[in-house]
């Protein structure tokens, strides 16, 4: 029988550095979550990547050895796909962003163009970003007063060949040259991403542990909405940062493996 | 015989906006430069673009009527070259910029380099710019803490077809994702572009006027070098511009026109 260190019903993980490092499962990982769901508790997956579909994502963790629905993945994309139907459903929008973006805010209603008539410039971590683009965004703020939203603000995207560019350098050049500023970035840390998440578990946020190897989004935003938070140290996050003993995570531990024992 | 309104010795003039809009001649431009040639003032022109190489500007003014000879013509690719080489003689550089920029580098003497391995990322209104060089950007400020230098710090350059991306997008973007600051813009309104075309005219500034049309890069930079300072109102600058009182050109004439009677 397998002790729990933590009461909550609701488990929410961040994906790269918690669960995985690029295509290598964290040892215990698929021990911890199969722990989780046997004993009734209620798991899903963050991620602040546009890059890949649920899909994707449940078919990697379920490679990996940790079998997931899609419905049980909330990443950038489908969260911005869902906030921006409740702000302006089928509005007329430009995407810097790839096609896995671009299929989610079709299949959520919207008129994806491919020029500035339009009431939104959806902004995204973008490999395929270009000064055409940026033009574009230009045009749509110049013609229409386009509205600018995000999916996540992040400065760099770890990836096993070293850090490259994210979303924050499409957003900088947009805001620089148009004047004006992003509205909404859905990603954590944002509230946005994590009152979907708990849509997605059905549970309260005091009945929910956020776990997560970045203090930065992971634990503050964990702690901003009231949820138990644990800092794992299989990240990015050293066990001598000193930002630790300010936010005081609920626990701190060296991988999911000591979740459960 | 011509009278013209200002003492000094050396007139320098903006381009776009004062001497000519796009591919026309603003009235009167032509005559004016003539009959301050004729009195024996030294005249040059001034330019933030770095898309053309001082040769087209000459060929493009003696095209539309006002001979000029590449050496009278002071852009922000011939300003980042000469300012660079004062700085760092021969470096490698990885260059955000368009070939006549490159250009300009190379017959200064400088390495452009296609990888990251350099010591200056050279910033400049590209419109090639894409995220493979945003990506150069951040690993040569990642493997060798390169340092960032920019042509200019428009946020957009007026065409015929409307505004569209300038400079200020490509290094809003590198500084975002790099996290480090371009350390000089010599582009107008910095005082190295002026100090580059007095030296060029051979006078002092305080023998000098500055003529153009953008109160916000030619007057501001006129008047904190203790050169005179003319707005015209041909270009972007409207006659009811709040700032005209607070700033104080020595004159405002609806255009170039209006210097020589």
């Amino acid at each position: 029988m397998s002790a729990i260190r933590l009461p909550q019903r609701g488990w929410l993980f961040d994906l790269d550095g918690t669960v995985y490092l690029g295509e290598a499962l964290i040892p215990g990982a698929a021990d911890t979550i199969a722990a989780l769901r046997a004993a009734g508790r209620r798991v899903a997956f963050l991620s602040n990547k546009p890059l890949y579909t649920r899909e994707d994502y449940a078919d990697k963790l379920t490679r990996l050895g940790v079998p997931t629905r899609p419905d049980e993945v909330v990443n950038s994309s489908i969260v911005l796909a869902r906030h921006l139907r409740r702000l302006d459903a089928g509005a007329p929008v430009f995407v810097i962003g790839e096609p896995p973006l671009i299929g989610e805010l079709r299949a959520h209603g919207f008129e994806v163009r491919a020029d500035a008539d339009v009431r939104w410039v959806v902004i995204a971590f973008d490999r395929t970003f270009d000064y055409a683009k940026l033009n574009t965004a230009l045009q749509a703020v110049r013609r229409h007063d386009a509205r600018l939203i995000a999916t996540n603000p992040d400065r760099t995207c770890p990836t096993a060949e070293g850090e490259i560019p994210d979303c924050a350098g499409m957003m900088a050049a947009v805001e620089a040259v148009t004047g004006k500023t992003v509205e909404v970035v859905v990603g954590k840390p944002s509230p946005i991403i994590l009152e979907v998440a708990l849509q997605t578990l059905g549970v309260e946020a005091r009945d929910c542990v956020m776990v997560g190897d970045r203090i930065e989004t992971d634990i503050v935003m964990g702690k901003r909405l009231g949820l138990a938070t644990v800092l794992v140290l299989s990240g990015i996050t050293r066990a001598d940062d000193p930002r630790i003993a300010e936010l005081r995570p609920d626990l701190v531990v060296d991988s999911i493996r000591a979740l459960v024992s």
